[in-house]
């Protein structure tokens, strides 16, 4: 029976018009009628494949958004560190950024989702191409992947950057495959895969202050501690020596590129765009995750002016970063100006912790473990300020317990790697730059001294 | 009463068909019915709520893009001053986008939107956060508050790169701070706020060759006559001393970034997406973008190959940016023909105004003021050749009544800035560098001869 | 006759349930119905205006993204060259994109896409402005338009590299005129305007392997092959000597740029968004080219470590465009093992051909010919692996007809260009550097030795 589209809808016109003055009897039923079409109608407002398209389309630019953030901590790093370790730098965080990718496919992502409600772990599956195409979740399998993957690559962005100037290549690229494909996934299971800290005690991380952010601090910070500090770092006398950034240009493009990739990275944690709520919910998070950050830069730079007279570039930038972070783990449900002290908060910290972990004799190049798990812990804790379903209890048993578990694990690894293969470069490769020394090449040939 | 989504469809068609061969003797009004309820169908191609989400995602993705922008300014800035002044211009940089984002919240939203219907300012209150949800504007507030916030900061960007190498941090933020949160909203407001330009002149700037550009372009230029020149740029004959930019790959980079920005910049000033109309202006609005940066730099090229005998790369990254700032009063309207035309006489602007200014001993470290006030000037007046609702005596009141106003305000600013805490560093310090004597550091400790 | 748009509803429904309830009779004609009634609901879950909206912007966003690849190009060049070219190729490359955007819109695009089925060429007539609003295509004409315009200008960036450091800037860019006017046009027309190539042979290149990247390679190859190589590259015992870029943080800044503008490249090639269909699809291409450059840069660094016992940096960047290359002429169809493979192939095919190509002493500065042009090769000839509808037959057809014409019309219009105006700097010029010669100024005034 074939029924021209049109037809029907005119047809199914025509005859309520009839019936409606046909039959006035059945006017209050009518009444009844209407209402639930109203409701139907509002709900259906944006079609289901509409919003499944949205949704997929979400994931895709938050997605690249994200991916762009390996490029921020590339050139942050590269900007911070001396110039014989700029392409030693530059290639940790390219082959990074490509080891997470294929770890997270290799077994990451089924360690991480695959996990019962309530459970540990996932499971040991390699995974599939693309999921299932007419998923019910309303989004494309594949995009949700892709997010998920590059939130992944972030963590172990997060690690390169303190143990620069002195780790050999393989090494730290094999911590980074167990970092991506076992350490962050498991811990991601517990939350972000519905696990125990999800189901028993209402941990809340929107974003991953702790589960991206201080995971990968609490991995840098193990390795900063296994590795120990550049030589030359710290005289016996516990003076912390200044070892320049070849290029703050660079530093502050790093930097730039990493605010605009948080964009991605808060909003597209939202998980959904394809309703007038997840519209308005993404646009308040990009509000709140931009005041955060200028609050971070601007308190930054008002504290090291009363500290040291003068305002640090590179405190100004760990600032914003560190606002970033503090506001990731609740970005939609603070007022503005809540958004705003807590990024201001994010930046006081990046001042005050590196210095003290300068005098802890913890050699971090770049400031990540500041900006990173002290702001992370920071941000986590204060999500029951403004969202009524976490508590301080909860929020606190999810950071001890993922920051226990990456830091035993990664402390072992680490210590692992140390007494077999080895993780630190010769003093004297270390002298000449690991440019040199690894690479047999020199980033800047025409313009060092 | 409980009735299933489904039923209702299935039940509707049946009555229909039922009737329409029942009753045959009402086919003709049924024709009638049919072409309304057509019109009805094709209204509703794009529905309400879905149209809502895409125009916020455009204010979102356009709105990141123009954030962008902050970047770029920062790249071609520090790539065209001396190394001893990077670090220093990264760190205004960053800091002046951190700024107008807390200024244009705190207060500038409201001055600038606030305002009634032909009126000259709006009001003094601090905006709450997110606005209505269901506002019926057909947009999330908070999405079109972020667009609004980056287009405020890019106003800011404008100045910094005029000033460089001799202006001191603080007083160049108290200035942002204030353009910010009242001189750029308050002219804001007398357009994009619907006030007086708007309703009695019908002074037309899509997207800001005005109200952003030339605002940016009036404060740097009274900046830069009460700073004066840097020493030694002008000799006592008159002549004009090149101080070449420390990096040119960088400053290119900057042009690149805001290139790519400018799509936000202007597609997104169509302020909507969800429907076919928007989505084919849009498209347009990025040909023509496009189009009048390509021909700002090949007559740029063109040009200077013919005045000097060589192309001059600051004056084509110079030449792209005239010919986006030239546009930017009306990137819709004009055939692409006239765009490139535009866009072309914007790059020939650049090429004569930069020495101009040199002769009038107005230094302008970066060329910002040839490039965003001057081209503003010109993609303004030009506004009536393609925009019907334009006239050019319209267009030559706002330009005049809003570059009255900024230069003025300004210009009292800068002075009493000048005469209080001050504004110029130590001729000592201007020699040694602000990096050194602003912040204490070194924007490229390894690299300088 | 009005009628509200509710009104009708209700009243349909209304109609609809008196008759289910009165006409018990017709239930088995209704289940009919319904199905029918199912069928036509499903399909128009996105409305075609919708789609229209979401295909356009796609094109707009993911246009954006490979317009950004141009400054991807600029930064890996720039990065790439020694610091007395560095000026040179930023401005080649700001230029490349402008001269691109120019010609694709004088005479390219109706060449490429006013082919006839099955034809050779398209006409010579000017593009008028944003087409037929009213496509029935199903997106805005306008941004298809730019979404193409785009990818012409990337085949121009192929060029630049190659022939850095001792091309002329002028007949660079009369060349660069000719290939984004007519040849990429031409050869275009083939395949993506429904030519010969597409018709008679079934050939297919999703995104480009053979269209933009080997087009631009073969381009390249031929100039590299008239220009000769750089003074002092090749010592006449047949040594290879080595040049070092001046920046690998620039560079791998590039490289990055290039990957996140290949999600655009390869994800917009797809052509449309606006179903749950085309949302899975890009979703998957975004998978695929991200674990094919991840594969090309840990292939390449794995084969450099065996090879030479260090990893080489800018063959690991090189890998990653290599394996990005690769995976562009089929980025949906192969699974995720599969496209890693095709990735990794990738990267080992830029190992191998950089050196063999300095072995033949054809001097391609940064190596675009292994990693644009072979890996072209390669991964159009790989399509038939996973895409049933390509053969090994058709995809060498087209592989052998667009070399062969891009190769001969490229030669001839190279030595044209060298016998009339000349190609070449003097020799002087050359170890000067061509920012002294050709543009009168230095990149970094302050840096060099």
């Amino acid at each position: 029976m074939l029924i021209p589209k049109n037809s029907l809808r005119v047809g199914a016109s025509v005859g309520a018009l009839l019936l409606a003055t046909m039959v006035p009897a059945f006017a209050q039923e009518a009444e009844a009628v209407a209402e639930a079409v109203e409701t139907v109608a509002a709900g259906s407002g944006v079609s289901e494949e509409t919003a499944y398209v949205f949704n997929t389309f979400l994931f895709l630019v938050c997605g690249f958004l994200v991916m762009w953030m390996a490029a921020g901590f590339c050139m942050l790093e590269a900007g911070l560190v001396r110039s014989r370790n700029a392409a030693t730098i530059c290639l940790k965080n390219i082959s990074l950024y490509s080891v997470a990718g294929l770890m997270f496919w290799l077994i990451g992502y089924n360690l991480m989702y695959g996990v019962e409600e309530g459970g540990y772990l996932g499971t040991f599956s390699m995974w599939s191409a693309g999921g299932d195409p007419s998923a019910a979740d309303g989004y494309a399998a594949g995009s949700d992947w892709f997010f998920q993957m590059v939130f992944c690559a972030t963590t172990a962005s997060i690690v390169s950057g303190t143990l620069a100037e002195r780790i050999k290549l393989w090494p730290f690229l094999i911590f980074t495959a167990v970092l991506t494909g076992i350490i962050y996934p498991i811990q991601g299971s517990w939350e972000w895969g519905a696990g125990w800290l999800d189901a028993e005690f209402g941990f809340s991380d929107f974003a991953g202050s702790t589960l991206v952010h201080s995971t990968g601090g609490w991995a840098a910070l193990m390795g900063a501690i296994v590795l120990g500090a550049r030589s030359g770092k710290y005289t016996v006398d516990g003076k912390s020596n200044a070892m320049p950034g070849s290029s703050l240009p660079l530093a502050t493009l790093g930097t730039f590129i990493l605010w605009l990739g948080w964009f991605g990275f808060n909003g597209g944690s939202q998980l959904a765009l394809g309703s007038v709520v997840d519209a308005n919910d993404i646009s308040n998070i990009f509000i709140n995750t931009n005041i955060a950050a200028a609050a971070g830069v601007v308190s930054a730079m008002v504290l090291t002016q009363i500290l040291y007279g003068k305002v640090d570039l590179t405190m100004a930038l760990n600032g914003a970063i560190g606002g970033l972070v503090s506001i990731t783990a609740e970005p939609l449900a603070p007022s503005i100006p809540l958004a705003a002290a807590i990024g201001a908060v994010g930046g006081i910290l990046v001042v005050i912790f590196v210095p003290l972990l300068d005098r802890l004799r913890i050699d971090d190049v770049v400031g990540a473990i500041s900006a990173h798990l002290v702001c992370g812990i920071w941000g986590t804790m204060v999500v029951p300020l403004s969202n009524g379903d976490a508590t301080f209890y909860g929020q606190g048993v999810g950071v001890v317990a993922i920051g226990a578990f990456v830091s035993i694990v990664s402390l072992v690894l680490w210590l692992v790697l140390k007494f077999t293969i080895g993780i630190r470069v010769s003093a004297e490769a270390e002298r000449g730059g690991l440019d040199q020394s690894e690479l047999g090449l020199v980033a800047y040939p025409e313009f060092v001294k």
